[in-house]
């Protein structure tokens, strides 16, 4: 593993510096790259065939905080934990925010949970019935709660309303519905925060979903106001869909809220993100790289949401963080003046090569250099092979 | 065909009245529902691999006129007929408009074409190119000229812009280009007339195209104006879409302006509308029906745009029609007091069963004794087989 | 509800007479129609999100074959029951058998489940390790075993083998231990019974499944033997599949064995038979009924195979079969030999129109009369849902 | 672009020894690596809705051959050219040949077309019509002829036979025609030559095609003999299909004839291989690179199948060798070993991050040095650019 050795880093440095790169500026941009790790992903977790049970997957919040400290104290770039309540509820929501400062982390997007109560099988906001979209709300209310004494100002809404089969539901009607829900929730948004509004084309609801995709999402946002923003799960599209087009929509509309991360090959299968289109994600990042260049007004909540069966789950974490950090570091390779230059010429391989040149850099040497300088692993995925945690945990919460 | 006598409509109507239904308000409904058919739709077509030559085809504007007229005489439900420029460009609109109306048909929505000059091989308002989004410009001015020659009230705006490739195009520099012709052509717009906006998911371009889906024109739709409304092309749509629900979501909006009627199996195959999906082509007439009887203000300009290989234009243009009609017809026979009964109980069967029986009735009675009122053939179909038409022009345009 | 009289099936029938058909034939053929029913369709069930329990749901195999019973009774057409092993293990499958006869009813195809056990969570025939794969051998060998028992022919096979990422297994390693599996199903089959081979796109797993579709399910089979057949799950399917095109070519080549029916719009929602795309299952269904008439070989074992959440389970099993049942009558209802004609011709609108013409036609008043004939309900939904069914089972099951 | 520079290949090379590579053997498998060039990628080309015009497009199969033997000049790995007939017919295929040799290259595969002439508007060897399905039998024979002139064991058959709309055709009558006008190909072939049959999921049919998938492809190459076999277009399947599976399938069964290489976002899209979905074509290399490791017997006609519009034609092609060289070498860099290894213990990430690691060095270096020792450019778009290649045939063929 050369890459790993500092004289890689100098080696590569040199490279891009000929290349006009400024690399010191592009180093901290990648040490400044932080993302979000869901409590849920520590959790055990399965598909709708069966749960497989891990060994040392975390059994509570505790546990969960306990698992993403250590992710980003390997990684450096994971500083706070996404909770979903009622899964990670406590007793004492300030003394969890304590627990997690104290272990290093702190907490993140309040996800409440819409789907799972029985009352919930027909819709939570967009429910036909008033006492269900009450319960809804005021299930909404109370993640707001706790929001402000976790600190924490981000709401993350992904509702699992829709219907099964024609004439089940009146779209118009629980269009209504949702959006009467949803204002109200706005209107109780505390101070700087924001509402994301996460959208999904199907799955629970398999004829419907009442916030299919990011169309959807946007015009309910934008109705709201400026503090409710459009959250793009990276797996929730059609087939096909052009993913980074509809992110770039979204940041010129100063619509963009934040990504949940992951990946998929069929329908919503919460892979690893790029564990099947590695490119595709380094395009989003190219994105929004772009803008930021252009000093865009951006304030993006990075979310990791994966549900790993096949891998163990802090260690799936890991990789992912890492395949993140590396497209998000080539997407800082891209040379957009001559990129600029070759797309108002009509010069479409040579468009095509500056980015292929930037995806196909090794960044590796950078990333591990950005780790040292962090105070993480520079090979964090090694670091957490080495380091014992897995047998640790698999015995204590055996 | 016993459904083509008056008395399979005498005991469809005692059935009906006896589920309580105003059959004589239903057909009069029927009686009233109007769809365009386009020029484009009596010329020769193909795919990318060939172009196959039919008997008959018309050649020029005048002779789709005449096709056009034959399909309203014979339907009683096809009095306008959309242009496509060049293509159906003359000296004299007025005379153009004048012919039309001798007969018996006039001239509806205007469609310029954006997309076959060489010049828009990399886009037309969204190309990087100012010169080459002057030209577009003044292309679409041009029609709106011909929609005050002709009377034409629609402006229906199809762009083939987008990319093949990743790094050929800026999205959001490409948006604003787009934003920023469409404000012109908007305020261009003169007295009653509106703007149609259509979106393609791909094909011509492949990788992205600027207006992908219904949520970038609605967006773009909403900036500009209430004169600016959203086309949906039944054929434009990844797989799996519910276009039912966006339907719904742009009637709630104000922002459904019209269709572009056709069916698809895999990609924008512009087969026969309901050919391939009849239920779902119910389902869209559903929602209208529903908000029309609601009154909800819609004003839609149904149009047919299909490009026939396998069957022969009228023919196959006929059939369409007969389709739209029926399908049509079933969403009128949805008892919809039963429906919101069940939807509220949450008897998901029963809301079903009720569309259900409404698609399940044959409504081709009924449709029969509409067009003998309305003074056209009650089989349409039969009647253009018997009538030589196909036989004559294709030996006058031989 | 016209169609539930005696009259309307008489003049269904002149009707019918009139344009050619032998309506004795056709109502003898519907009356024929069977589709077995599945135990585990009677049980609650969920998606990933939440599983909902409902009221009167079976709670083991002897309340499933209640259930099962009754559809039959009410149906006429499902006299027999798929198990699923182990959810439907019983100490004794000869009683097992014994009470199902004294039930109406009998012992279909056996299931084996390998999937929901921790040891296959990479997979059981195509596992790696050799115990894994001895393992799910032998809960094969036990289940051809129990069909013994009760007196079945079917082995129904669904393996939810696959892997979840890239370099997670050997994809040639992984059909080598498959097909030797399989082979030595193969070779224990007993008497006349036979093995059919199911595929599936995707789910549970997510970056390829060992046997994802018709072609590698037909490789198989066609290796091993004429005792192995390919099993359509009309869900299976990537989007845009023509399934009536490879339900020909199965045919053709004399290895369909038989059908999961189910609908779905998006993955495989599992949703009620032809609830999205009726006009598919009527094309499926003409292709079986234009083999029938060729007097081609044929044995399908129908089977529904569907797991309801937002509707209650019997009814939606009751409705189901209905669905089947007038997909068939009007694929009975196809005039074949113009059909014929018109393909002979090229005369494709009349080919499409005779189709048309079929799966118009209203066939609820033939239905209602074959049910009469055969001692079943004339509507049996209308039936179940007075008959206090669902109120005397969700106490008694409480 | 220091990665041209020996310095930096055997920097590489010290790496890949390190890490237990043998980098002579690499270096002379990617020397070994050769793709065949299209004639028709040279030749303008475009959309259903367009044809664009690019200076310098080749107008005829003498010019195709200058294009094709410049491509290996630079490139050294594009020995063959595939003709497509009658696109590329001349009087004297002998001349023809020698004029290739002339060049520097020699005349591949030979693709009768199958759907241009009016003729088959309905099919070609499934065509309901005996004349025409004699008649592209006679076109196909004619193609046998000209491979024994030109010294091509290769016959590439793409049928765009399939219907457009359902009652159009006879699925199992096509399907017995096509067989039979095969075995009739078939035993027509001469010495070591073979047939590929190539599958396309949809278009220029739109309801369904004769050979949708590659389990038809399979079935038909598999009743016919060892002399046909299955060819893979990369852009011919429905979305979300796993080809490396379908690829490491035929692998197993002998059947993998060949690849036609292109990308697509959507559906046929005909983009630069790798383009879009650059892993995806790394993961199919990787399948063929293991089974030649383990020797198993392939002989795979590689041929790049793309019609450029947005790219000039000459530059797209080499960037596309470009990018299968890349993709080969990374698969030879797959540390196959421990892939076993983790595969056998279950080590998901391990195995994941085996391939990544591979994907993930940059292997310019190795193609540069590669290059060098064949006696091509290192460097070949850029030597291209540099050339003047372009200005000097856009001006000849003006």
């Amino acid at each position: 593993m050369r890459w790993i050795e500092e004289e890689s880093f100098e080696r590569l440095a040199e490279d891009l510096e000929g290349r006009g790169f400024n690399t010191s500026w592009i180093k901290e941009k990648v040490k400044s790259f932080k993302v979000e790790t869901p409590s849920w992903g520590y959790r055990d977790s399965g598909t709708r065939f069966a749960v497989f049970h891990q060994p040392g997957a975390a059994r509570d919040v505790h546990e969960c905080l306990e698992d993403a400290a250590f992710v980003h104290r390997l990684t450096g770039a994971c500083p706070s934990v996404a909770l979903h309540i009622p899964w990670d509820r406590v007793e004492d929501f300030g003394a969890l925010r304590e627990e997690a400062e104290a272990k290093g982390v702190r907490i993140g997007a309040i996800n409440p949970n819409l789907f799972q109560d029985p009352d919930y099988k027909f819709g939570s906001l967009a429910n036909p019935k008033p006492e269900v979209r009450k319960k809804a709300l005021e299930h909404i209310f109370e993640c707001i709660d706790i929001m402000e004494q976790v600190g924490s100002e981000v709401l993350s809404l992904w509702f699992a309303d829709g219907t099964d089969y024609p004439g089940q539901g009146d779209f118009r009607r629980r269009k209504a519905w949702m959006e009467e829900g949803l204002r109200e929730v706005y209107d109780r948004l505390p101070g700087k925060s924001r509402m994301l509004i996460e959208y999904k084309f199907f799955e629970p609801a398999f004829y419907h979903t009442d916030i299919p995709d990011w169309g959807t999402a946007y015009a309910l946002a934008t109705k709201l106001g400026p503090k409710a923003q459009v959250l793009v799960d990276t797996g929730h599209h059609p087939q096909g869909t052009n993913i980074e087009f509809l992110v770039a929509f979204l940041i010129s509309e100063g619509k963009l809220g934040g990504f949940h991360f992951n990946d998929r090959k069929y329908a919503d299968d919460d892979l690893t993100a790029g564990s099947i289109f590695p490119y595709q994600l380094f395009l989003i990042f190219n994105e929004i790289v772009s803008a930021e260049l252009e000093e865009v007004e951006l304030d993006l909540a990075y979310t990791i949401d994966q549900s790993h069966i096949a891998k163990p789950k802090v260690e799936a974490m890991i990789q992912t963080v890492d395949v993140l950090q590396q497209m998000y570091a080539k997407a800082l390779l891209v040379d957009r003046v001559a990129l600029s230059e070759a797309q108002a010429e009509g010069d479409v391989v040579r468009g095509e090569e500056i980015l292929r040149e930037a995806f196909s850099t090794d960044v590796r040497p950078l990333l591990a250099q950005a780790r040292r300088e962090l105070g993480a692993e520079p090979d964090p995925l090694g670091a957490y092979r080495r380091s014992g945690y897995l047998e640790r945990v698999a015995e204590e919460r055996a």
